[in-house]
């Protein structure tokens, strides 16, 4: 697996039950997945000969991330090893612009958009669909990195001189955000699983409620159909999210990871085969598991570096506070990466399992919290309604 | 944790999540263990060097088996490394009689049983007891090696001469073996698991049925609250797993394991903490977790070489028996150890959970039986019934 985040951390812990030893390719041995792995490989992603060596005697490469170059991926195959997902699905996950040819191409549902390359562009896009216009990097961007929100031509064409060619977008008048998941075999064979509620902070995942609450049936099916399609027609091998928006009409395609995903993070302990289990059996096409869920209500909750992560802090340490943390709820499974203390990073993650919603999401959120930032508030567990 | 085999590789899992990264000590890089963790040294256990070298630094230092010498863990501790189990609990389940010497001091049930250096000795016992009588090597047996039933005076005789000092046993009318498993933490704080029945064959366990099917309620309260008095009188940190006999008067104490145990394996995916997880937060003074179950009924069938670790073997590789078995059971978990195929051999397990005792074990043992030997005989599944 190339990439040594928490996402490779997490898909050794599955590979050791799968008889696996999974290799990592890392920047730096204190990547989270690093620091863990039985097989780990220093290298660069976007450098082709440090792919060629890592990829040797391989069964298959697979990604934590989309940032390696799509012609290296050309490259790898070209030499013969197997990539899942391969260079022509994953271009879908790298490039927003490609993403949005294809969804039109398909019939997917999908925000108004267009290819700009100057200021009249979006002044033209935004005659049509309104102020502020979502400018988007095509390739690179993450967790709400590369993502702008632009109130006139002037902004506009700032980001335009930095950037080059931009993706602009509508601003949806969204509800709120869901993921659906599917998983794919090399051999066609998908695994659905439950369409997610992601709850998002300063475009940074926050939650996963699942199922996705008072989503009404059909919808809930016309989203797994939708992803079902679009692993199908891109010819996806392992994990598929695509992100949703949802907005008072129905869905729209925000955008797609090929990879395990922040969404299904719930799915270790919620769901009998979580997705990075599943992504190992579809890239080792191996067939794929149940996704049945192991209770009626399940809840993610990400542990974002907050204000413990500050070089002043005075209050309890990460190791008090994982010791409160286990003290105060037993029952919820915590995820910790071992990776350094920032502000807004990703640490961990903590599930919650059970019947009921608010209790479940107000038990996993306060959990996150604590862990974060080492203060109990009750209030937060209400700030993120909607 | 001392030792490179299942037990380790399956904490390091555990490990993981806890945003830990379990050092292990190995004989081989070939062990189940070695073969997945980040940070493994190659040394020998017997060695006092080697242990000295690998403690070096580490928190705390564990155990996956009970071979350490007690002197050694003695001198570990005098230089100031911290043990757990420490070698005053550990040694009981390192030699046999050291155990019935305090569980009798402690007055908790026990079959009859006496140090026997002389065949005269055992003959006596047999006077009171009956033949057979059950002669055991006080230390390094497990896995039903050191265990010898013997019919007469004269075998007892060969067996004394080959081994010296023998722990004697009468043969116990047993109804069926179960299981009590706990986790104790330095502090004291103690959590208890349900009873299991685990069903042997040839002396290895074979199965683990979880709750013990129609154990009368207060026999199973009974076998926790004298799990929990021997972890506590025994100063016990970790996991401890009393081996009991059940007979038609009540349970037995066989013996003890002070680790991570093969009758808790169920508890990966059927309980809310699994052993692994409980071992650590206990050696590591953390709070434990809550030990429910995750289901109603959780079935553990181990996967022993079976025929398919001949050399002469025409059927399914082992790769196409994981395929077979994931295409059939895709809600059975798989756990696969890594290591070589051998007849008798402990290779991996899988683990159901449902409602139904007659359905969830029959879909584990026939899988693990398909794994093992990759035939499917539904007759298995009846078998071993009582």
């Amino acid at each position: 697996m190339v990439g040594g985040g928490q996402l490779s951390r997490m898909t050794h812990q599955a590979a050791i039950a799968l008889g696996q030893s999974l290799r990592v390719l890392a920047t730096d041995p204190a990547e989270s997945a690093a620091l863990v792995a039985g097989d780990v490989r220093l290298g660069v992603h976007t450098d082709l000969d440090d792919l060629r060596a890592f990829a040797e005697g391989a069964t298959v490469v697979t990604f934590d991330h989309e940032h390696v170059p799509t012609d290296h991926l050309h490259a790898l195959v070209a030499a013969g090893h197997r990539v899942a997902p391969g260079p022509d699905a994953l271009v879908h996950a790298q490039d927003k612009l490609v993403l949005r040819r294809a969804l039109a191409v398909a019939g997917e549902p999908q925000p108004a958009w267009a290819e700009v390359e100057s200021a009249a562009a979006v002044e033209a896009f935004a005659t049509e669909h309104g102020w502020p216009v979502v400018l988007k990097t095509p390739r690179g961007g993450y967790d709400g990195r590369g993502v702008f929100v632009v109130p006139d031509a002037t902004a506009a064409a700032e980001l335009l001189a930095r950037h080059g060619t931009l993706l602009a977008e509508e601003r949806v008048p969204m509800v709120r955000e869901l993921a659906a998941q599917v998983a794919r075999s090399p051999f066609g064979q998908v695994a659905v699983y439950p369409v997610v509620e992601t709850v998002q902070r300063d475009g940074v995942c926050n939650e996963a409620l699942v199922p996705a609450p008072d989503l009404p049936d059909d919808l809930a099916t016309a989203a797994q159909e939708m992803a079902v399609r679009i692993a199908d027609r891109l010819g996806v091998v392992g994990m598929l999210a695509v992100e949703l928006f949802q907005t008072a009409d129905g869905i729209l395609v925000n955008e797609l990871a090929m990879r395990p995903h922040n969404s299904g993070h719930w799915s270790i302990e919620g769901a009998v085969t979580s997705q990075f289990e599943q992504h190992l059996r579809a890239v080792l096409d191996y067939p794929l598991g149940s996704t049945a869920m192991r209770a009626p209500v399940v809840v993610m909750a990400n542990v974002l570096g907050g204000d413990a992560a500050a070089d002043d802090w005075a209050g309890p340490s990460l190791d008090e506070r994982i010791h409160h943390f286990m003290a105060h709820w037993p029952d919820v499974k915590l995820h910790w990466y071992g990776k350094g203390q920032r502000r807004g990073r990703k640490l961990g993650h903590v599930t919650a399992l059970g019947e009921d919603l608010d209790d479940v999401r107000a038990r996993a959120v306060a959990a996150a919290r604590y862990l974060a930032d080492g203060v109990v508030d009750p209030a937060f567990v209400f700030e993120e309604e909607h």
